[in-house]
């Protein structure tokens, strides 16, 4: 490659695995385009993966942005955190105003907002996007979600709609909303992931010390289930890893990994920030929660010495039980996308994001890690209903969920006696067993924090809120209550006495 | 009252609920206080309730603080946010260098940290403690949880302990640690305060949907668990609430009061915060994820409508059943005190707080919410080993947990064949079976990390991290993978392969 400056279509900052593999792609579908990163070793890797093909790295930012056509396409692919900020800083002075740039990474949403403002009021047009697939997807089609400016958008959509996966002809690729609208859905998908693989995690947990089943068996369990309406890239990878081995052929390398799993945080977001949505979320909360309790490796050897399971078998019939644990496993996918949409659906009010969910269900069915033959029907629901209000709610999905939730039950059951954990599988089926609860026990909650706090509550078939003095006020906390006084509930609340018991804070745009 | 200047010992700014109650009973241990408040009707009430004690209402921000001894002493109960920096900002101005303020409310931690630094420069005396206890408490005897300034707290320390609830001599409250350790620990009461009152709730749901008891006889199941070791303010006033009538005494007042649980946040926060410290806190956010999941109320209804119980009875044997769910509601309250206190340890490393979790138990043990008999075996065990890395390594919890688990096997086997949700039940006992499984399915997670995005993984027996290319990269993403190739994990990862897999951000001090 010549030195002479050549005009490139498109820059990309970063060239770790995500970054040289965008922009490799890129360059397969013909678009000549710049690579920067201070590290030569990464301009090395480049070059080498990108022997004979229109691509160009540079260590010299100057020269690099210089390279690049006006008005420029310019992608970050860097960690999330102070380092985006830290690169936006630096390149903004190099910079022209209507210049685009695209944060790539997995950026914490508002972060996201923060920036298209600043970036906005600078003359730039920004733009988040979440984008997945893995270092294979970024090479060969990932599944892209970009939000923010639309017209930056609308400028980089020829390159997206070429390099991003296809199912049928459709590219894995869609506008997101404003703002991070973008990012927003990543962390949500990544959310979903987690949940996703906690179940997948469970599973084998149960084939290996319950079952008793080898290797090569539980392998044969997944790569049969992939076969069917449970496909999906995540037991695809899982059926591969079950037949990759050692060097020396003895036994599965997964196998010498340690038990212990690490995360880089989304997942983590996507609780807290559904937390902050009231969306409940708990099959994502529970793989989250998982995940941190296997680093306490030495805590788990001591527990285990000292409650020993009774070795109890799982079942006496191994076939019934795989019938049921298939379909517990697709129950319980089923509830994980469910809680993940009713997220997104809370997040499009809240930040008035106008989310599309059937199209977020369309470019999710390619490309990234969550991809499964079920997102068809997840696209089918909102296609035939773009304001369905749950995806529980759906004729298909009722068909589904009603005939694989008996087989959750047994394996819950089953699971339970033996003493093996299922906490991902409990908590999908304890959200659909109190989602179709019309009158829950809450009320019970109501009255006590109006008890010890009052905090007031609300009576069916009434305006306003209420407090009541349940009990005459003891002269010591541990006496016991005086008569039950029959005294109405007071209202307005007495002063002192907040008319609003919600305070819930949600992260700030 | 007169109106000349009195030097009063203490003032409190803000006079609701908690703020009134609270200088009441100081008053009544012979402290001459002063509050402030800028609404009149509040000042009304504490005089009508502050007849002939040594109390006096201010509207007046400045006469307020010229009534009190120098160096003074005063405590904010205001809603936590930026409703506390405001007042701070209007009062600093009026005190003097070397008066202690204190903030009495629910503050976020990290808010209390830095207002501890912003007032410690301009040579104040802060600090944030944590009041539980509710209206009663604060009136009576709460528990309190001061942390920062120690000088500060051990000059209010003779007020505190004569104010506080008492445990035969001993006051329940004690200094925690420095910094934010008050509020910290305060969040985390309210976070098993979430958790143990979904446990309830849920066994409400039992006897109710599940037995088929009425309330009499539920409200006598509460009475009479509450007289053995499961004994605790929560069940003393879940008694009182099922025998508190309407007014023309038809039936319980409580059944007429939404099921839609409302919550100020504290227990979202106790689930975000432990999700920071990857400290596993299952049962909190699955009473975070139920509160939330109860006020979809529309969509409830709905669908109860489309998925229908079948209403198989729950047990042929209502006695046995009882005796089974007592035990799994000891064994699950169990659990959810452990996954407090092993967040209270992360904590404490964490952020160097020093926390003495027998300190902490004892002064729960009265005057908070979350007082139980079982808090006397908490301190034990913390009390007998300061280092103990999780309260089921103590000897008296492992008898106590061996002796109750089998219930809560029971009841969950019974509830998920019935249709009935224990999503908390369930969170425990899965945190339990996890916790004592030596060898975790999450290897697999790792492998599937390191295979779809290059996370990288441990080997056991081994340092560093290790990838793996775990097969030849498939020309497109659905084709089938080629043959597995037996690679050797490179070592150490090539460059753009990150080092460390882990990056949790914890909430800055």
């Amino acid at each position: 490659m010549s030195d002479t400056p050549t005009q490139y279509a498109f820059g990309m900052i970063g060239l770790g695995t995500m970054g040289r593999n965008l922009l490799l792609n890129m360059a397969d579908h013909g678009f000549a385009v710049a690579g920067y990163d201070k590290n030569q070793k990464q301009i090395d890797l480049l070059a080498q993966e990108g022997k004979d093909k229109p691509v160009q790295g540079f260590t010299d930012p100057q020269a690099f942005v210089q390279s690049i056509s006006t008005p420029r396409a310019i992608m970050m692919l860097v960690p999330a955190g102070p380092i985006v900020d830290s690169v936006i800083a630096d390149m903004v002075p190099l910079l022209s105003p209507g210049d685009i740039l695209i944060d790539g990474g997995n950026s914490y949403f508002t972060d996201t907002t923060r920036r298209d403002k600043e970036l906005a009021e600078k003359g730039f047009h920004f733009f988040g996007m979440g984008v997945s697939g893995g270092e294979e997807g970024a090479r060969f089609g990932p599944s892209m979600m970009p939000g923010g400016d639309k017209d930056a958008y609308k400028t980089m959509q020829p390159v997206f709609d070429a390099i991003a996966a296809h199912v049928g002809d459709e590219p894995c690729v869609a506008y997101m909303g404003p703002g991070a609208a973008g990012h927003f859905v990543k962390m949500v998908h990544n959310g979903i992931e987690y949940g996703l693989m906690e179940l997948i995690a469970e599973t084998y947990g149960l084939l290996k010390n319950g079952l008793k089943l080898n290797d090569d068996e539980i392998g044969a369990v997944f790569t049969k289930w992939n076969e069917g309406r449970l496909q999906s890239f995540l037991l695809d990878i899982t059926k591969d890893i079950f037949a990759f081995k050692t060097p020396d052929g003895d036994h599965l390398l997964f196998n010498d990994i340690k038990d212990e799993a690490r995360a880089k945080g989304t997942g983590k977001w996507t609780s807290q920030v559904a937390m902050d949505l009231q969306a409940p979320l708990p099959t994502v909360d529970t793989a989250v929660a998982m995940r941190d309790l296997s680093k306490y490796k030495e805590l788990r050897v001591q527990l285990a010495g000292l409650y020993p399971t009774d070795e109890q078998p799982l079942t006496e019939d191994k076939e019934a039980f795989l019938t049921s644990l298939e379909q517990a496993f697709y129950f319980s996918m089923i509830i994980t996308y469910a809680q993940g949409m009713n997220m997104l659906a809370n997040a499009s009010t809240e930040y008035k994001y106008d989310l599309q969910l059937a199209t977020i269900a369309r470019i999710w069915r390619g490309g990234c890690i969550i991809r499964s033959a079920f997102l068809n029907d997840i696209y089918n629901a909102y296609q035939g209903d773009n304001n369905l209000a749950h995806l529980l709610l759906d004729g298909k999905v009722q068909e589904l969920v009603k005939g694989a939730v008996g087989g959750s039950r047994t394996i819950i059951g089953a699971a339970t006696a033996a003493g093996l954990p299922v906490p991902a599988f409990t908590s999908a089926l304890g959200y659909f067993d109190a989602f179709r609860t019309a009158r829950l026990p809450s009320n019970l909650i109501q009255a006590q924090r109006d008890y010890f706090g009052a905090h007031t509550y609300e009576l069916v078939g009434k305006e306003g809120v209420f407090h009541t003095q349940w009990t005459g006020m003891r002269s010591k906390p541990e006496a016991p209550a005086g008569p039950a006084t029959n005294q109405p509930p007071t209202t307005p609340p007495e002063p002192g006495v907040k008319q609003s018991n919600e305070e819930t804070t949600k992260p700030k745009l």
